[in-house]
């Protein structure tokens, strides 16, 4: 029996799939794609590395030995034990999604400062104004919880925008590079949130981050301060920070994730003043740099199983990220 | 007849207005505020230096030497023969817009991009869907028209976003410094058009950027380009470009500016598919740092007016700007 490589995911280019065959061949894997996951699931049965997107597949896949997940979150897959057998290697796609992420991240920051939904709001009415006071990056006192490639790359950019200060914000506390002026430790928190102009959440979905920005921290925050959360919706208390929006106690918040996705129709968070909602855009396949890099990383990670080398972006299944 | 200085600006902080007044005493002048430009007029009369944003004040002031615009584009004032006497200094406030409209058009490129007009219209709807394909800064190719402090602060901030490829195009050609790959000037416009994926258009309102993004030359762009303008409307063939538009032959266009302003009812720019208008509120003295910055360069060409040294941003009024 040859060794199977099982390729599930239908928004990938066809030049990005006939580059996974060719690598695939050559290394002297039988290679077969698909595009649903329900056509996928009987060839898993004897596939020996899957690249997809649903924690289904893994669960079809008896003799697996490395699964590589298109995304960068895998709280599905753990929550959902996924894994038939323990010494499967999980990979994900750490560091593809950074551009896509960040550029949403940067979007929707300058749209919460500079009023962009009530301004749009007024587009619509054909209303001609430009009196509304709006804030910038320029100048202000950045903290990102989660120093992963997202929050440094997002770093960068407010960085070129003239941010005053920006804190890194992380587990160990570790440094986390050049990127931050400076970088604490999630126990530390507290001491930032009062001096923070504008707070980008980037965190994995994990025990440790479930309401991590609780109501009494959302208390904490200047009236002024603006939140942006890319990561996963476990890691605030939505009803809390809707109703801080709600008593202006915050100046915006821009939310891509939510408790419950989708977000439900009754949900106040679609029509909570302040509140700018996208409704989980950042990330996924949609940007062809995306595409490019999530192939590109798989490709390289490939090269390094069949070698035997280290691989990259191994997900230790303890932590969840 | 002691010295006086005339400033007239509604949207001026009170700390700010006492810190020019201070300045101003200190360097032996009078120093009179008003927050309308019609309270201010009688003043004028005997204002040797006018700190306004209305060609009605110079036309007011007989004995004016020097006056400061709190804006950039004096096209106004040139256009309507504001000055009395030949001789009067006009100054701009060109540097203090840099953070405010480059945070802007960055906001609006990324809105275009990532189709946030069409998500907004999703979500006003209530509709969960993330699957639309979008365009990122990252590995595009970008073409800055105007290097001024805008076009320069831009520059440095889609660098951050990763682009690929960054030249800057101005009158003379010369070198705009290292935020740019390569500047070239004007006359070769047409060589860089069809490789551009983001055109930013940041120009002078004046005789010689008037309609230069013409009908044929948006014709030579690619089918997946994105134009910006947060210059003056008078730079594009308006009519052309939303043709361009409706005829899907461009992505996607943000327009701050118009030919005509403010924008009438009956214009189809409202609603044309793929254009993102915004109602002239990049720059403005909505946002505090523009404000600070306005009046800190004020106050350093006040130094040098009175000390005879010399002072910055002077227009030049033969070319405009």
């Amino acid at each position: 029996m040859s060794k199977k490589i099982v390729v599930v995911q239908k928004l990938l280019d066809q030049e990005l799939v006939e580059r996974i065959i060719e690598k695939g061949e050559a290394l002297g894997y039988q290679v077969e794609y698909y595009r649903e996951v329900e056509e996928a699931l009987p060839a898993c049965a004897d596939a020996e590395i899957i690249y997809g997107s649903n924690p289904a597949l893994p669960k079809a896949a008896p003799v697996l030995k490395w699964y590589n997940a298109f995304s960068v979150g895998v709280d599905a897959y753990l929550k959902d034990q996924a894994f038939l057998n323990e010494d499967v290697i999980l990979t994900n796609s750490a560091g593809a999604y950074g551009p896509s992420v960040s550029e949403h991240g940067l979007m929707t920051t300058l749209m919460v400062l500079r009023r962009e939904w009530e301004y749009m709001q007024n587009v619509q009415r054909k209303t001609w104004r430009n009196d509304l006071m709006v804030g910038s990056i320029a100048g202000s006192y950045v903290t990102i919880l989660g120093t992963g490639d997202i929050g440094t790359e997002y770093a960068r950019k407010v960085r070129a925008c003239g941010a005053a200060h920006i804190t890194g914000i992380n587990r160990s506390g570790r440094g986390a590079g050049e990127a931050y002026d400076e970088t604490a430790r999630v126990s530390d928190l507290d001491a930032y949130l009062p001096l923070t102009d504008i707070l980008f959440m980037c965190l994995p979905g994990t025990s440790e981050t479930n309401g991590i920005l609780s109501e009494k921290r959302i208390g904490a925050m200047k009236k002024t301060a603006v939140i942006v959360n890319v990561g996963r919706g476990s890691a605030i208390d939505q009803k809390a920070l809707i109703r801080a929006l709600q008593e202006g106690r915050l100046m915006g918040a821009a939310l891509d994730v939510f408790e419950k996705e989708p977000l439900p129709a009754d949900d106040p968070a679609w029509q909570t003043p302040g509140l700018l909602v996208t409704t989980h855009t950042a990330g996924n396949l949609t940007a062809a740099i995306t595409r490019k890099r999530n192939v590109d990383q798989f490709l390289e990670n490939l090269e390094a199983y069949t070698r035997g080398l280290p691989m990259k972006h191994v997900v230790r299944k303890n932590l969840g990220y």
